[in-house]
């Protein structure tokens, strides 16, 4: 994952896209845009969504006030934001399957009143198999849709999607590159169950080294002031030094420790991820010692502040207990449901603008 | 399958439920329901549909009454109930596949206004791939949805799914277990088809030991007064003790036959049902032979009544000839729709109440 | 593929199937249809869309006005015209997947307002894996949708299920058979792209053996005057005599010809397509010959008229070389979003009729 600034992303910016958009913005419900902090009159920078370097600071809180504004849209149906977006189609471009992530997408879509067309079998159904590009395809879809959210399982075919394609592109997940989403959701979640992001207390827990989503949490937090990440680990899914250092060279303080008791009592957000099994092919071994060793349970629980929350992407195999669920600081189903708010923003950003 | 009574599942009644429901209740158009027998102001007493045992004769007269309403909700798109459910979003997950019960569901859903979300492969797909329990998946797919309609192969995911979910659950058949809209639409096409269901004689047909439907049937059926019930198998698949057991606790006459034609003369319904194949493992000569033994044919319809009809759950494969088809009293394409009109009227209930 | 006239096809009228459809003619919006060549009152002729040989001229012009008011009703999501198919239901039953096709058909639906049903998978997944027949599938699905798009792996199944169905049914591929939207759209394209089908140079590359593309729009076109094609093939994939007999009989000039530069310079249209390794088995030498042998590149395109164009059915492998999308001259991308004003068109005549 090279990491560089979002200014040097000018390539997603296509201004020609907007205006060969199939719709016309013809009903922008400014009124569901309650007073924000960010600039209204503002179009939305950016065309396509496809990695986290693309978010500056600004930018995530401009954000994040909408996804805000989704909650409400979301729990009345009859409210005007839930049609914001009838008469648009979103194409759900799966290469590979992800249900979580693609029910979420489409649950978005629809709350908005906009609808999909789905293919979750892409590569072993489509054209793909009789060795058609992807570009191929996303100009055979754009002209089918007004947004393609694309999953595929080879790094960088979302930029190239991107490159390719006049009507907006958002990447949700592309083999071991980016899953933009998920990090904004992240993000999202901590500012929503803490109350701020500047100063946050992090650790990060469990697969560190093939972990995409805490490799984007670490590279996005690392934009707000006064940060501190734990990472712990086993040792044979340590942090990669690429993340290391680039937190270094933006200021913030890192550490690793092997006592999970004491960064939770330390830590605003104990980050717990799955050990994943398929990274290890043979050493079944060493993935049953990984798997084990830092299990997030009462004992952790205990230890932890009374604001501080659990996170995990999901799934969850047993590196939580299922007893952290009725606390409340087991946030790690509304950090789910805030897929859906943080997807809902930016269907309406990329469609609508501001 | 226990047989428990309806007043023993207290445990289906999550008062909470409809409180932490999505959407509001914001336009329930009572018009579209005409003055009914069952009492209007009653909520709807079940927060989930999961097993045929939740259901007494008072609770059935009414869910079919309300699906006798959606036949001219389905016949005029114009109509007010058509938009019903507007707003509202079913996901139907379904961890094995069933077509033809997935789209009665989702255009059942449809026909009312509502939107869904689709995942027809949840087993192989989704995160229960990597281990995710159904709980777990469950606690996700209810932040993107208002209802679950729920196909697994487990006996008892239904239950769970249901114990988990803050939103309803419909079971849509759960492995052995319950498959109880299937036996909804089956009492609803004796009503809708012989004019009654009070001293209806039945006969059950093929294979009464492994068919989910078959049993679910006599048990709802034996809830109404005269029942006489024949059972025509061949021996490797006769009728289980336990629904004889209960048939005849519950003042339930039955009889077993051989003689399909005699029986078939007598009926109100003849109940035909596929020799199931794959219960058979490598014994096919059992199964030749069970196949064989009683077809629905000409000569069958011969002997029947005019008034009478024969039903069967679908797929058929020859144990009905074709030539029944174009006879009137072949009623199992009508039956299949029924299952639409039964599902909307569940989806109408579940979200807005009687 | 057996090439009979329209006059013959009588077996797809069934004047019953509209007074059956399950949705009233509630709002036909005549306003989108502007002053029409085609007389306005008449109703739409085919219950059905089953194959090439339903179309005569008189019907192709009406239908591609209807195609090209649709070009209108896509690009304004608040017109009137694109809430035609409010109400109605789609089912997309596919029993091999083509997701090209699907995306395509599902996206014609939704911009005109209606509803869509999916199933991509009816061979593996539904009953008919048990043993259940096309007619018994249809019947059963006719009962939730309006209408039934139908792909499917084996020649005259389309058919099969149009003389079953009571609601419309559109081909959308049946294995070696029909696929009559394709070559609709090819017309169209023609049409759009040239300005006119009289008097057409036509230059068909590639594998003409095997495709069905080539074949039914050599088929179409014949009904034009003046048509001149040319067959440009390698050997093994020659145009088929049945073909070429037809185009005789019909009054068509056509030759065969190993330059595709000559042929270039001539034609209007470049119409390539690509060699289907599937067909040739292990004779992966033959294969390698035939599909590097003509190639569209800009060689080709220095040679051809400023007003020709280069089309193709898609998918595309190395048969046009990715130089040729840049010129304006490349028209296969249009071609594949023609199919949706094409299938939008029929959707609303077999519907709503004219």
């Amino acid at each position: 994952m090279a990491l560089r600034s979002f200014a040097s992303q000018a390539y997603f910016v296509k201004p020609y896209k907007h205006t060969q958009l199939n719709k016309p913005v013809f009903s922008v419900p400014f009124s569901v845009l309650k007073c924000h902090a960010y600039p209204i009159k503002t179009s939305f920078p950016l065309e396509d969504v496809i990695e986290s370097q693309q978010f500056n600071r600004d930018l995530l809180n401009g954000i994040f006030e909408v996804a805000q504004d989704m909650e409400a849209i979301e729990r009345d149906a009859s409210s005007p934001g839930s049609s914001m977006l009838k008469g648009y189609l979103m194409a759900t471009l799966f290469y590979e399957p992800s249900t979580r992530t693609r029910l979420s997408f489409e649950s978005a879509m629809k709350r908005l009143g906009g609808e999909v067309l789905t293919t979750e079998n892409a590569r072993e159904f489509s054209s793909a198999a009789k060795g058609e590009t992807l570009e191929d395809t996303i100009r055979t879809v754009e002209g089918y849709s007004d947004i393609i959210v694309l999953r595929h399982f080879e790094g960088g075919a979302a930029k190239r999607a991107a490159a390719t394609a006049k009507i907006p592109v958002i990447n949700a997940g592309d083999g071991p590159g980016q899953h933009p989403t998920q990090a904004l959701l992240d993000v999202y979640t901590i500012k929503r169950e803490i109350g701020r992001l500047d100063g946050i207390k992090l650790g990060l827990v469990g697969d560190l080294a093939n972990g995409r989503t805490v490799r984007s949490l670490a590279y996005l937090i690392a934009m707000y002031p006064d940060i501190k990440i734990y990472f712990v680990s086993p040792d044979v899914v340590k942090m990669k030094d690429d993340i290391k250092d680039y937190l270094t060279t933006s200021g913030v303080e890192w550490e690793e420790s092997a006592d999970l008791l004491e960064v939770a009592s330390k830590c605003d957000v104990v980050y717990q991820t799955r050990i994943q099994k398929e990274r290890f092919g043979e050493r079944i071994d060493l993935y049953e010692a990984a798997r084990g060793k830092y299990i997030v349970d009462t004992k952790v629980l205990n230890v932890m502040q009374k604001h501080a929350v659990v996170m995990h992407p999901l799934p969850r195999l047993d590196e939580i207990t299922v007893e952290v669920d009725n606390d409340p600081r087991g946030a790690y189903f509304r950090q789910a449901k805030n897929g859906l708010y943080v997807r809902m923003a930016l269907l309406k950003l990329l469609l609508l603008g501001w």
